[in-house]
């Protein structure tokens, strides 16, 4: 039986596990669970992640959810991923490891609160906070500089001095990509001074083409509806001389 | 060479270590991390762990810190190690990996968060910030929620229905360990209703005796130094009927 991925394409783990399928070649059935549409709240999704989260995958009869314990997963249970993904040498894993473990309470906090509170929350919803995204901006900035100064430091295009990807690098890369949804100038002023971190995308990107643009387009498109959405309510601002209301829904 | 551990036994991940290392006959040697004395900023220990945290482990020339990472390399890379703290098997592993990517968002940042800001913080000089308490009181029962109608659902004395225990349930019920520093009345209110969290922290401590007395005892006593002062406050307020402030210092 084919292995089933419940994702969303909006979601930034979601996009990590498709595109590690995809690179692996890896014969998957790709089963969209759209958040907006609360889908993740169904009894049937229930019945797959306890949690209501995704990604999940079912291989089997086997269920799994929280992505790194399935990018390992699949990185061990399917013969055809390349060794580079996860090696089997037990330093080099570990240190993997500590690269996912430090993700949760460090780049995923900062980078995803930072991005609901300046950018997501009113397609939700949501009110904006922006205690909670000056708070998220800190964290953020701070893993940037983390991953610059420390994942980084040594040679290699990649985290750990890897010369090959890691489902780390997958994993940050695809968190950090939410970026692009915020405005230019917060985006340049944050991604701006990390120049090793730039050029780790760039490596991950390419490393990873075409599916990682193919994935990713979800992610362009709303970038380019936010960039026109802004630019008609700056031409309204400008002719009305007042702020247009920010719409509630994606 | 001998494996070192660097460690506080007022850390909560430091305990999982260095238990695991006990349980396990690892041959290592202890070195004591004084995270009240700022001994963790040192630039010795930063040569260690450039995040300036506890636990970290030497061995040999391979450093290592993040304490989930340090659990599975120790149980990967030391032979003697008991094959159910980390299964060779692939959907067990993942299943475990899945509970620990849980915890640093859920159950560690809400017991972490609780006890911090309504005992900790004074003796380490901080203010106790109500707010964060309510908010990680929320996270801490949402967590305790969770492992009694979702890890523990299975039948079986540990978590995902093991009969033995996993690295999982060491590093998850030290972290619960922590709360013992309440007092009675929040210890009872926020573990009293979760009965098979109470049964599975009994059971997780009896597969480990006695050696988890041993590494908490540095616990237990802070307890009671924090309760001789309750009651010594609580005098002082029924003699003089104001209230004593609050010792800045351990």
């Amino acid at each position: 039986m084919k292995l089933k991925v419940y994702a969303d394409r909006m979601s930034q783990p979601s996009r990590a596990i498709l595109i590690f399928c995809k690179v692996n070649g890896i014969d998957f059935e790709e089963i969209h669970i759209e958040l907006s549409k609360r889908q993740h709240l169904s009894p049937e999704f229930q019945a797959i992640n306890p949690f209501k989260k995704v990604p999940a995958i079912v291989d089997g009869r086997f269920k799994l959810f929280e992505s790194h314990a399935i990018l390992i997963y699949l990185a061990s249970a399917f013969p055809g991923v390349a060794h580079h993904w996860y090696p089997a040498d037990v330093s080099r894993r570990a240190r993997i490891q500590a690269v996912l473990d430090w993700h949760h309470l460090n780049l995923r906090r900062g980078a995803a609160g930072f991005v609901l509170n300046t950018v997501l929350a009113p397609l939700l919803g949501l009110p904006l906070n922006k205690q909670a995204a000056a708070e998220a901006e800190k964290v953020l900035i701070s893993s940037l500089s983390t991953i610059e100064n420390i994942w980084l430091k040594d040679d290699g295009l990649y985290l750990l001095g890897g010369f090959r990807p890691s489902i780390a690098d997958l994993s940050l890369v695809c968190e950090i990509m939410q970026l692009q949804l915020l405005d230019e100038k917060d985006h340049d002023r944050i991604l701006g001074p990390y120049k090793k971190v730039q050029q780790w995308i760039e490596s991950t990107k390419n490393a990873t083409k075409p599916h990682f643009h193919e994935v990713h387009n979800v992610l362009y498109k709303l970038k380019l509806r936010l960039s026109l959405k802004q630019s008609s309510q700056t031409d309204g601002e400008m002719k009305s001389g007042i702020k247009a209301p920010i719409a509630s829904r994606m």
